[in-house]
């Protein structure tokens, strides 16, 4: 048994933003209790995350160092769409693409404390897709 | 064909805890010879990671570089639960929470030189809970 | 319904290799039109990575990035195989061994402007293996 379908979410600047709730409701909908979640990211500046659920201060602190590591002020060879382009596909290639989570009883196996993030990287507002596919029965 | 259970692992601070036995030995319990093995660790300050099974000196290397890209000394927002868990957060967005391998012949597909590690990032013992599922023939 | 396959790349120095023709080709010969893609490099100074398939000069300013997070000049503990392979290994760390694409219509559901792409991080020529395993009906 499969179900697929492409969740869409629009974005306002770099964030985290939380997919878990439209994630779970999604699986429960496709009536699968026991098996496996695929989330593809079709974008190569937005990426999927899991992280601590509980502190805003946790996602801030997450994009700070993400800042850091990728800075937007640096001299790349690729900068013709923006300052803030190659740093998002190289936050993007550090976070990545795509999560698989075991589902049992119809939901994602999260732990306690993890939620499901969309990473946006540009500054600019996008409509990004997330492809989601359940396998099981 | 699906199976799916919960390893825990007990953990003493900062290591790559080596996971590939026992997730091997529970894979050829299940009985499926061919398909997709997922391992889903539950926690934010706590990763998966495959890496060089036959040096001690390659995770030394590997876990100090993490504490350079994410150094606990570091002034985060995030600072209540000890200076070692925003760090902890960090390193387990880099190295991620979910791995998926193929499986054939009952085992999973590793390279000769690969081993699959559960990385704890926090100091204090720590009980870890990784889902594994496996679905295929 | 399932398929599984070994395919090789032989690569000559630190680059970013294109593999989605291959894979593509691949996952349509197997006849799954609706499924699951994981891809798996056995290696751990090789990995995986999406990124965009546009600009070569954005693979050139991610490799520099890799090579900033992880220089070869360092004084790693582990250095008998020679400077690049304790970089190797942390870069192969940061992308990842696996990567899970959902299928549909008998292709990988890549965005636009998404490659997959084998990231070699050694000097020397290698030949790399990357499992494929599809999944699905």
């Amino acid at each position: 048994m499969q179900a697929q379908t492409i969740l869409s979410f629009e974005t306002r600047g770099p964030a985290l933003y939380d997919i878990t709730g439209e994630v779970a409701r999604w699986v429960r909908e496709t009536g699968v209790a026991n098996g496996l979640l695929t989330l593809f990211c079709q974008h190569t500046s937005a990426s999927l995350l899991i992280t601590e659920n509980a502190s805003p201060a946790v996602h801030r602190d997450m994009l700070r160092w993400l800042g850091r590591l990728a800075p937007e002020g640096r001299d790349y060879e690729h900068a013709a769409e923006g300052p803030d382009d190659m740093p998002a596909h190289l936050k993007s290639a550090l976070t990545g693409n795509s999560l698989t989570i075991p589902v049992g009883d119809g939901r994602p196996l999260l732990g306690t404390w993890q939620g499901i993030y969309l990473a946006e990287h540009r500054h600019a507002p996008h409509r990004r897709k997330v492809v989601a596919h359940v396998i099981g029965d």
